[in-house]
Order: C-alpha cells, then structure tokens, then sequence
C-alpha cells in the first residue's frame, strides 16, 4: 500500500447556489483524534446532490452557504489522526458519509441512522467529498477487499441504502418482490432483493430503455406502467424507488394479504390519497428506509463478490473540473444510470 | 353445567336497510359436522353494528338483504354437531366471530383473519348472534373460565381486537405509548398496552368526559387535544382507535425516531395529508389491525385475571327487543361506552 | 397434461424389519374427500430411511409393523378425490410428506410441522411414497414449473428443510455462515444459505471429497475438521448438519458475539458437554429446525430457477426393484449424496 | 438537589482474596471527561459478589489484585467531568455497571453489553461501587423520579437483568411462563414477566419459604420441586434463574412446541444431558441472557411506577463497616433475599 502524499491544498466541488457549481481551491482537512484523512478518488452523484444542484435545497435541508457537494465516496487512506487503530495509511476504503454522535439514545440502541445530531457529508452545513482530501471519523471508513476499485467502490454508498431498504422489507426466501423505478436505486435495489433470496423482482418504469436495463441486471420481469397494468394482490413485498406517489399507489394495490411497501425513493413531505382501508384490511405495512446503518460491510462484499453487478450501473466519469456537467448528466441524457467524478484526475 | 334446553324457533334482531331493524322468529340453526350451537346471552354493539343499522353498510361490506346483527357474542354451548370434541354442552363460552377457510396459504401461515374466503358474524352475508342460538365453528368457541360471566364475556371481542392491535403495534416493557380516541376500544387498547408493559399510556379525545373515564381505567395521563397540544417525538407507539384522520397525523407527530402508528379504528379508504417524509426521515411505520387471530386466549386471561376492567366499560345492557334502542345508545348518549343486548332475556 | 392410467394394484417397497425391504404387490390408494393421487415417479432416499432400514426406528420413532417407505417424493396427479380443486389430473407434483391435523394451536399458530397429532408419509405408522401410487392430502401436493422435472423435484423435500433450516438460523445478508457436515443436507443448506444472502458459506467435513463437492455447489471455502482447526468468534451462523455431537461443539466455539447455532442433522436425545456458559456470556442461541413448514413453494423456486442445482446433487437412481441397494447406496459408496428410487420404471 | 460534598479520600470494601474483606481508606475518584462521580448511597450484594467473595473467583473472572467490590449502585451525583451535559449536580442516579467501548461492531449494532472490550464496575480488574464516590461514563448514569430512593435504586440493576432476560425469552401477552429459582433474580424475573403481559408465571424452588415470598410478589402459582412434578408441554416460556442444571432440563420438558427457555442464573461451563432431539422435535430454542442492554430506563420505570416491588425484595441493609457480614448475609440467613450495603453511612 502506498500512501498518497498529502499537501496543503486541494480543490474541491462548491456549490453556491442553485445552478452555480464552482471548482475551487480549498484548504486540505487536518485528521483530528480519531479522525481518518482520506484521498478521495471517485464520488458517485446521486438524485439528492441533483436536487441541490438545481434548486439549492433538498427537502428540507436548505443550502445555507457554500458547501462542497458529495456523499457518495472512495479512496486511499493519507493519514491518520491521533488514536487511530484498524486502518493503515494507503488502503483504500469505501467512505460512510452519515454517522451518529454515538452517545445518545438513538446510536446507543443501533440506529445511528436516525441520531437527532447525526451529520452527513455533503449535507448542509456538513462540507462533502468531491474534492481532493476529506477527514472523516474512523468508524466511517470501511476498507475494500481486493478486487473492488474505488471507482466502483463510490457506488457502495448507494448499494448500502439498497440493503438496508431490502432489510426494511424484510425480504425473505420465496418473496414476490415489485421494485417500482428503474433509476439507479430502483436497479441496485432489484439485484439486492433477488441476493437476498426473492424468487420473483418485478421492475416497473415508464421509460422502456430503463427497463431494459433493469432486465440486463437481475429484474425476473419488467412492466411498463405506462402501457400495462400491475396484476392485484400478486407481490409481498414492494420497494418504491421512483419518489413518484402514484407509483407507491399502485404498488400497494399489487401487494398481497401481510404485504408490505417500503419507500426508498425520496419521500414527499405530504402524500394524499393513501389507501388506508386497503392497509388495514388486508394487513400492508407501510414504512421507510432512511440512508443506511450496518450496512457498508455487506455491500462491500455483494459487490466484491460479483453477486451485484456495479460496473453495470456505472455509466459515466468526469474529472474535477467537469463537475457541473456530471450534476446534469443524469438529467439529460436518459442513457446515464450512475456517474462518478474522479477529483483525484 | 346445565344444557339450555333447544327450541326450533328463536327470535332475532334482523337488519332490513338502514334504521330498520327488527326483531323477528326464526328457525333455529342445527349445528352441522364440526360446529357448535351457542345459546347466546349476551352480544355487544359495535361501532360497525351502528354503521350497519345508520347507513346500510360498513366502508365497503354493504347490506344486501336482511342480516341478522351482532359479532361480540358469549353464551353457552347449547348442543354439538358431528365429530366436535373438547367442547361440552353447558360450557360457557366466547364467541370468535370471524372464521377462515383453514386451507388456503393465508389460514395456514397463521393470518387467518386475512383468509380471502373468509366469514365474519354479522358482517353480510352472514348472519350475526343477536339471537337466541347461532350455531359455529367448533374453533369459534372459546371456554370461559369460573369468574367471567357471559355478560361481560360479550367484550372478549372488543378485548381481543384490542390485544392484536397491541401486538401489531410491538408495543413493549418501558415504551411510551399514545392512544388516540377514548372510546370502547381505545380505553381497552390503553389497558391492554398497559398489562403489556407500556411504562405510559396517554389518552386523548376531544371530550372530557370520556378523558376522565379513560384515567379510571388506567390511562397514565390524559390529553384533550381540543384543548392541548401533543409534545413532539415523545411517544414510541401510537395507536390509533378515533378513526379521525387529523388524530392520525397528530398522533405521527408524536412520534420519536424508529416510532410505529398502529391504525386500530376503522380506515378511511383515502387519506390525504400523510406526512411521509417523516416517515423516511425518522423511520416511523404506519400499519393497522385488522379485527383479531390467536387473541381470545389471551384476551380471556386479561379479563379473568382483573388486569383488565370490562365492568367499567360496559355501561348498558338491553333486552332483544329493545335492541333498535341499544344500536342508538352510543351515539345518542355520550355517558354509553359499550352496551350489550342480551336475547335470552 | 396426460393423466396416468390408475390400475387397482401396484407395487412398493414395504419395511418389514432391519434390512428386510422387500417389493410386494399393493392395493392402490382411492383418494377421499380432499385428497390427491400422486403417481409416484421418484423417491429420494433420505438418512432417516436409512436408519428405518439399517435399525427398524429412526430415533423414537420405532417400526411396529410393514411400512412402505419414503418421504421425500414427486410424481403426477392421477385422480382427485371428492371438493378437490386447485390442482388438475396430470400436473407434476411435489409432495409435501408431513401434514398436521389442521385444527389445532399449533396448526392454527402456523407450526403445522410441530402439530402433536400431525403425520408423515413414511414414519410409522404412516405408509411411505416408495410406491407406484400414493393418495395424500390435496395441501400436501406443490405444481411443478416447466423447467423441474419430477426426478429431481424429489429432492424438493430436502431443499424444503434446508429452507427451513436456514430460515431458523435467521441468516441474513452479510453473515459469515458455517456449515458443519457435507452430506446432501448439508450441501443444500450451504445452497440455501448463499442464495439467502450469506457472504461467507464456509462448509467443514472430514472427508475431502466430500468438501470438493461443496466447494464445486457452492461452498465459498471449506475446511477439513480432521486436519485444520476452525478460526473462534468467525461466524454469525452456524447450522450443523452433521448429526456428530462434537461438531456442534466446535460450531459453536467458531460464533461470534449474538450468533446462533442451529442443529439441522438429526439430534441426539442427549448432548453432554454444553458449553452454556459460553452461550451466556456472548448471548450465543441454540435452536434446532424440524421438518419443514411453508417452505416448498421456495424451494421449487430455488430449484427451478437454478439457485440451488439439485442435480449435482442428485448422484445415483434405482429402479423400485433395487430399493434395497438404494437404501445401501449412500452408506457404502462415499461417492453417493443422494440417490433416488423410480417406482413408475 | 443539594451537591454532596466532595472529600479527598473515602472508604471502600475491597476483598484481597477469598474471604478476605477489608474496609480501607482510599482515594476519590476524579472525574475524567465525560465522566460522572457519584456519591454512592447503596449497593446492591449479589450473587456474583458473593463468589468472590468465598472463591476469589466468578466463572472465568479471577481476581487478580485487591479490588473493590459491588455493581449494583445508586446515589447522587457529586461531580461532573469535562463536557458532560443532560445530568446535575445533586441528581439522584442509579448506576448501570457494564459499559462498552462504543466503537467496535457489537457496541454500534446495539449489543453493548456484549463489547469485547467492555468492562464492568466489581468485575476484576474494574474497581467497584462499594465505596463512597466512583467516577463512571456519563452514559452508566440513570436519573432517579420522584418516588424511587437511592436505597430501592440499588436494586435497579438487577431489576434490569431481568428485564433484558424477559426480553430474551420472548414473554408476551398470554404467555404461561415457567420461572425456576425463587432467588432475587427469581422473583424480580417473575414480576416483571408479569408485567410485561404473561398469563400465568408459575415459580418453582426447593425451599417453601422462598415460593410463599415469591407468591407475595406476584407469582400466580408456585411448585416445589422437591416434591411435586412439573406438567409436561404445559409452557410458553422458562426463565432459569437458578443456576441448577437439572433445574434446565425438567424445565425444558415443562415447554410445549415452539417454547423457549432461557438460561439467566449463572451458567455453568460445560452441562450434561441436554435434550437435544426434545429441542428439535419441538423446535425448543435454547438462549441465555448477559446481564443488561438497554434495560435501566425500563427496570426505573417499572419500580416507579409500583409495578414491581423492590421493596418486597429487600431485606437487610448493612454500613460499609459491615460489608463482610452483608456478602455472608444471603448465605447464611435463608431470610434474606436481597441486601444493600450503605457507604454513606
């Protein structure tokens, strides 16, 4: 393992308001106690980095001043803060970017997820990793077994979210699994449901190349809700990875008696038109997935194993300074699932 | 144990259409192989009896001929069919209204109120108990023990929708728990959660009359919401007995991270308003019970062990032939929680 | 579908005592009410025949009187008896051996395998599938997908209790899994394990080539216990198929903190040497898996969509003539996992 | 909340080896950051003091070099150490013993308890409780309400283990539940299984006195084993908190199918004739519990709210000058059940 020298400055992707991404030079991160310093090499963009991009918000988290974009990250380990053990200068590592406080209830009981003072890279007003050097805590950094590169290891961010919406689910040996959207979760999704034991993953969109795709990567069947219906009670399980509400909607109506729905998608602040006597009559729980928790260590090795296929859902790769275009390409060019900026090119 | 000697004839309050209910002679049911005639003594009013008898239906389950009403029935086994053992004539017992069909996938995974073929007492088309005898199921009855008297066996129903619900809602040892709606199955779900180890139960209505009964019966505090706001994230378990939508999403509100909001009272078909980005950002579920499976048993224990208090809720009790007086009792005097009619009087 | 012609007699393979199996000629079945006729086309031979046919009892279940043989079996449907719908004359059919009486807690709970009044075919005093024809309850028969012939939809039993097996040790994605024993149960619940989501599924025997089999269907590492010693705290699951007491012991010396070990090999009525303070002090669980229960509709689907490859598994068939050297097979030919009898050759 | 005043030096009961307790003068604990001093009112004497006490040993735990004794503590707090918040100065606390090191995989899933690396006050070579001030993390400190004295608090700890014990064993509303061994643990296990929904909770011993103490507290039925037979399958759960192997085995016969049975007294190393095949004919699980997770808030909230009697478990209250006589107390006096030793008295 070589350690990547380290200097005093880098550059990074900042984003100052809607519409207005700019590459520019910043101070590298100094590891704290306990902190690990990480040479970034890929960062994945994902929807919400989208929504920041154009609107300057993501929900309701508001961008508030400048802040460097980017949650979805791998590297080298540079350097290491005082007490660090487990992870030596010069691996390469996958980056978690949502960590907990660790001493409140929340985080003591596991689900440091949800910790009420919890911080996400690239969350505002927490900075992100698309830029040359990011200092993260040591229990944030999960370090990559051969045969998984960085490149691919900035979509691990994404395939931990789809384990832990298919645990969520509760997916189960046997299930009839409906994975509404084929974008990038819907897909990493859909291959996680099918290695987690279901035995049907029926993958909707309305964009048939998308479709196509989802075929390509593990989906047992495709239907396009544009053109067919969703047969009724025929699924146990359903993942809504559109954030389109019409399509948990219509899942819902396609899921069996003890079914149950889970959002991964984006969730809007106020749905109408749920079918809540459908719920209780036939007993469909309806919950969420939020980010991921214990979740980098199996996606790692879904990946490293071959078991989920991401060179299938990497489409694209930018350098630093083509960063504006990497946060439009998902929107325009239907042909692109997942893209990565290389801020070490 | 003395057998109830068996007429042929027997009277009944049949439902006609809506505010049309009348009490008439009928034949006598013969219990087939495998049922059990119950010479009914006592049958509570539900809330869904008074859809029945104010509109003509319930939700989508809609009258289509006369019915007889009443689905809460306790009485004694009057006589057995063919190849019914482990149940004696003369046995008190606690009538289980809703049966499935033993042999689909549902029944056999355990669920067999979600059987798609299944049958419920007083919901159309099948005839309910407020009768004299009504023959069921030998798996229907459930024997009572010394020191629960059928009158009050009549609430088993309502006790054990109330024990499923609590079970749906996980509620366990040290959680905080908020009950919405103070009425007969709210003060019963707030007992239930209670014997269950909530380290709180609050209440809330928008009457305070019904508030303070709710405190008798061993609600730890008390809201009016009419009056009082809810604290946000304080709650664990939310369970929802008012059918009043806005209670609902109140009652979301309430809830801390990884929370659950268990819909107890009967669903809207459409709600709108559904805050699900809260959901996703503090991964709080939302499901609903559906009347009750595997909880007479339990239900019975409650009742029998004084841990929880029928007497208090039942609050009136009619002749069969004033049973069009006990249908409007609930609605027209709010001092009513749960009455029973009792045909063999 | 072609219906297969129902004679009045055929033949079977009848257990009289230890090692006197002999080929007789027998009345076929005429189904009852709610029953099937299956046309036997295969039989697998499992360990427990094997002992039935080596000792006259397979633990406490003792051979009393001439007993067809067999439990693990599929074939056609040749006639239905009376209420039967669902399934059609001439549809392949896996048959599920063990049925509980439907009516009781436990069959009611869901635990239909654990129902103290339950049967199975080919455990005294039930008659086994080792025969030309065989009527059994119309639940107990699962239709075969295109694709999963009845030859080797015989070993869909097997399949089924290493689903239940596996199910029971609650593996999930990401655990390190160990499988102590590398016979056809063993090699199955290895299949099982990896297709629910395992990571690791390391398989320990100490026969080398029975560990090259493993490796080749699955198996991610193997280990030859005689030889090499297993890695403490490595594991999240242990399932023991091994039937050898000390295996279980090392097993569980290989768990980590919160693991489980759960015996799938036929248990001893006694184990000395528990290591219980070892359980307490890492909360390590015990449990075993009987049987199967809901799980053949996921093993055909293993099965038939290539997740599981019964035919490496499947080593040797014998025509219903030869039963007794089938039910020699496995014992004195190391290179045999798991033969099976065609009564219809 | 008066602050108590904070001397140099205190006293404390340290044992030097087996049977060899002094009282010594020692100095105070200073608070390091995000440490809590408490000034200690009352320690609890258990089970496992008492083998140190007479064996210089626990199971695996030897002692090494003089350490001071105690685990179950409450008091008030003294001091706060650098950056601790939402805990004062003259607060009432009970003090939980057993921290991890909040980092490894087992602390961030949630099983702190359960942390490699963890340690625990009285457990050598960590210093104990039974003295007058000991620093502790700030996260061992559990406010007191209104109601609950520091005296009663000394007896939350092991109110916790049962807590976590009855959560390990699944008890719920309904449940007929075995608990064997009339002990502390015994009883407070009985109570809260009670409180946490069980139907029945039937106690056994082998001493009359102890049951009728038991049956005060809140078992509805007790059985002594010495001279009566347990029922077979009669029970959902068992709570073993006797630390008598043939109590482990009896109990498991007592269980019906799907029972579960956990070991909470201490386990010993290695135990005989477990009834391995009775487990998997009936699909018994077998766990243990290791002292507590998640449980003081819960145990608080059950002795607050008088749901559980601590007082009734009380039974002797010894100076700090007297600890010797207090570890010989249980021993030798069968009317104790649980003792406090003072050191501030």
């Amino acid at each position: 393992m070589s350690a990547p020298a380290v200097p005093q400055r880098t550059r990074a992707a900042v984003l100052h308001g809607a519409h207005d991404l700019r590459v520019e030079e910043t101070t590298v991160d100094v590891p704290a106690s306990g902190e690990v310093l990480v040479s970034v090499e890929a960062v994945g963009v994902c929807g919400s980095d989208v929504h920041y991009f154009t609107e300057g918000r993501n929900g309701r988290n508001v961008l508030r001043g400048p802040m460097v974009l980017g949650h979805e990250a791998a590297g080298v380990v540079a350097a290491v803060g005082e007490g660090v053990t487990g992870v030596a200068v010069g691996e390469r590592v996958a980056v978690e970017p949502a960590v907990g406080c660790g001493g409140c209830t929340t985080c003591r009981s596991g689900a440091y997820h949800l910790c009420p003072a919890g911080t996400c890279l690239g969350s505002p007003p927490t900075h992100g990793a698309m830029t040359g050097f990011r200092a993260v805590p040591v229990r944030a950094v999960h370090p990559l077994p051969d045969g998984l590169g960085t490149e691919l290891a900035a979509l691990v961010e994404p395939l931990a979210v789809a384990v832990h919406a298919v645990r969520r689910a509760g997916v189960a040996t046997g299930h009839r699994v409906l994975v509404t959207g084929a974008g990038p979760i819907g897909v990493l999704v859909a291959q996680v449901a099918r290695a987690a034991g279901a035995e049907q993953v029926v993958v909707t969109d309305v964009h048939d190349a998308r479709l196509e795709r989802a075929a390509a990567l593990g989906a047992t069947a495709c239907v396009n809700t544009a053109r067919d219906e969703l047969p009724a009670a025929a699924f146990d399980r359903l993942l809504e990875c559109s954030a389109v509400p019409a399509a948990l909607w219509q899942g819902m109506h396609a899921l069996g008696p003890a079914g149950r729905a889970t959002v991964v998608g984006q969730a809007s602040p106020s749905v109408d038109g749920l079918p809540l006597a459908l719920m209780q009559r036939w007993e469909i729980d309806l919950n969420a997935s939020f980010r991921s928790v214990h979740a980098f260590g199996p996606a790692i090795g879904l990946a490293a194993s071959g078991r989920v296929d991401l060179a299938g859902v990497l489409t694209g790769r930018f350098a630093l300074d083509d960063a504006p275009a990497a946060l439009s390409a998902p929107g325009s060019d239907p042909r692109h699932l997942k893209v990565v900026v290389r801020p070490g090119d």
